[in-house]
């Protein structure tokens, strides 16, 4: 993982990413009583979602999973509206007992008509993981739920299990997490950010981060899950700075020790002062202008580039020493194994089994 | 409800259409067991969201409810954040026994994480209705629901109870309706805009209204439920305008007819053409430089102005018929009513009487 010959830090591509998570997906498959349904909710005629549409397409063929895609609106007819039938689409898709989970292509209508969609797919088909439900957990460090907390409306309760390794305890299931931030931490965890041989849980220990942009999509939950997994993360919007840590600071003795989740704090850094600490470098911001200035980097530090426009300059790898361009192949594989783990969810929630 | 002498029309201030639902407000909390208490989460210095919470507690004060205003973040102390522990405080009023409603002063945050921090409040004790479920039901003209509903995180299933009067069929409740959208109705059906002569579920049949804004909050929802009351609408957003309607629009000798909820459709027509059409605007623009030409009204309509600056001309009445500039007095008695109710529908779901 040094830089290559010609001193530039390295490329990396996230396919090779991805293969490890291949297996992991063919192996949770092959172990499916039946083999699980994906239904793409297509509702536009974007270009990119249309693109990612045939992505999914291409991604469940390679694995035997059946894809459906619905395409409804300008997708379907370009007389009609963009989102034209999209909410009955994902109510048919809820109620329909053949479909395991739901994709739905975004934006549609943007902003909060969005994220009003978002909260109509079923909890327990939403393999985005964008129902607030998955947010909270993500936010509150809740790693295990019981199954049947998927259909309450409730927040989970303030009992909090403590973390000791990846194994839910009896009863309790893996809580879903929304597939690009996740698609990130297992991006960092690959290239050797968390560190295995801390406790599970604390794997971030010791490493600064800086996540540029705090939507409820990307960058808030990925600046959270890192802090849940101890980092230090400024999280960078285009009006603030935050940092987000589990340390408690209060008492300076105690940072060793730390809270059940990550608080957050505004901080009186700049962000050349951020990027000046931070061993990893995180951008996600839906800009072809924004640009991470390479001369702010710290020398040797990881860059990750989440939007789809490129977030940092040509010269990146002249001071990073790992540098990801896009991350899409690892999340839809994480998407895949949330699909995988709801369908087996499904199964232990009397809702599920009615529907 | 002439133009007065002056050739003007009517300005009518919100006070005296409260007065009508002050008595059913007193009348209901004269049925209550216990006297409700309702939180208010104050969470930034903001001047209008203090001046709302000193509102609150001196509606709250005029009718013996309980209001306890908890001040936090850079409420509580200007060094702290604004929205600092606002997500505690709500996880706290959610859990203890005593609080029957929550009201959360917005913005905090904006844009996503405002509405996060919406889904967080229990639906058992969110009187601003501003949990997706309501607008769910909302949308989808689900007028009666069964009180276990509020619980689950599922939507309400497809199975759609006709509407014949106002009473709720044996085993179900009123759903919550946001109290913004819902005082606005109450105004028009005030002023004689829904007309009683009509059956009940289709009393704005025959109007059209513009409601400029499509926010979750208001306009969308506004706009629906007038159209689930009968009426054509245009729904105007910064970028494009929508019409919604029941009737059906395939078959022209069905219009008598309608639909079990409205459907939006991309309209062709301009504001102007829209406003030129309108029996009634309202508008719910956040700018104090947005303003709807009163040379494009027509004649004699009814103009309501929901939003905090003036989005009419000073010249508004010499069009208009009626005038009304504000409608806060009659959300907040929304929002008492609804108070009132969720802690008559808490005592009936298993989970209400457990927290």
């Amino acid at each position: 993982m040094a830089a290559d010959a010609s001193g530039k830090g390295l490329l990396l591509k996230a396919d090779l990413i991805a293969d490890a998570f291949r297996a992991e997906v063919k192996e949770s498959l092959s172990e499916c009583i039946r083999q699980p349904t994906l239904i793409g909710i297509l509702a536009t005629s974007s270009a990119p979602s249309k693109f990612y549409a045939d992505f999914t397409r291409k991604q469940c063929e390679e694995f035997g999973i059946n894809f459906v895609l619905k395409k409804i609106g300008s997708a379907e007819n370009p007389e009609l509206a963009d989102g034209y039938g999209v909410e009955e689409a994902i109510i048919e898709a809820n109620e329909d007992t053949g479909v395991d989970g739901i994709m739905v292509y975004y934006p549609i209508f943007g902003g909060q008509q969005d994220h009003y969609l978002q909260q109509i797919v079923s909890p327990l088909k939403d393999v985005e993981g964008l129902n607030f439900k998955f947010h909270y957990n993500l936010y509150h460090n809740i790693r295990f739920i019981e199954p049947k907390s998927l259909t309450s409306s409730l927040p989970s309760s303030g009992t909090h299990i403590p973390v000791k390794d990846d194994t839910p305890p009896p009863g309790t299931v893996k809580s879903i997490i929304p597939c690009t931030p996740l698609g990130v931490v297992k991006c960092l965890e690959h290239i050797g950010v968390y560190n295995k041989i801390l406790a599970y849980g604390d794997r971030a220990y010791g490493k600064t981060v800086t996540v540029v942009n705090r939507s409820e999509v990307v960058g808030r939950p990925l600046a959270a899950l890192l802090a849940n997994d101890g980092a230090r993360v400024f999280s960078v919007d285009i009006d603030s700075i935050q940092e987000y840590t589990k340390r408690p600071r209060t008492s300076p003795e105690a940072t060793r020790k730390y809270l059940p989740h990550h608080t957050a704090h505004p901080s009186n850094l700049t962000l050349q002062e951020c990027l000046a600490l931070s061993d990893v470098v995180v951008s996600a911001v839906p800009s072809a202008d924004y640009k991470v200035k390479t001369e702010w980097l710290k020398e040797g530090c990881v860059c990750l580039n989440v939007a789809a426009d490129k977030n940092f300059e040509k010269d990146v790898r002249d001071k990073a020493s790992i540098y990801i361009p896009a991350v899409g192949k690892v999340t839809i594989l994480m998407l895949l194994r949330n699909l995988l783990r709801l369908s087996r969810y499904k199964e232990s929630t009397p809702e599920g089994t009615q529907q």
